[in-house]
């Protein structure tokens, strides 16, 4: 029951900060901008989340692994539409 | 040897998604807005790494902890600032 307790948490964790970046891609396309996004917060976090998922491979964290997965991918969206908009206005 | 390298990028990580933030809060402060940051990945993401807190401290994974408590408190700061400028501008 305890370690069904820590797994919710670890999942519940993992589809907030995972599903979280999906409102900033969504915006980002609807403005067609992302300038006040910091891209170097951008490059840090995504170098960060790489090794997260190597660190969650390493412990055998499914929640870790999975969300880090997924919030590296939508993260790269989110940098190749701030670039993209940012050179085509 | 293993649990080193292990240890090393759950810390290399941590630090990684952790000061990521930083750059975010800083041009925050500088430009004085943020109005293409996401309120609700800034509402989503702060209830995800508040989980990932919970979840650190169950699985006793101190990386997970630290980085977490930081991260919250740098994007508790970027949306006060959000906020504080859309209000004041």
């Amino acid at each position: 029951m305890y370690s069904l307790n820590v797994e919710f948490f670890g999942y519940f964790a993992a589809i907030l900060t995972t599903a979280a970046f999906l409102p900033q891609l969504i915006k980002t396309l609807k403005t067609k901008k992302a300038d006040d996004v910091s891209l170097l917060t951008l490059i840090m976090f995504m170098s960060g989340v790489g090794s997260w998922i190597i660190y969650g491979y390493a412990i055998s964290s499914s929640p870790i692994l999975i969300a880090n997965i997924i919030t590296l991918l939508l993260n790269f969206f989110i940098l190749i539409s701030k670039i993209y908009y940012a050179r085509k206005y």
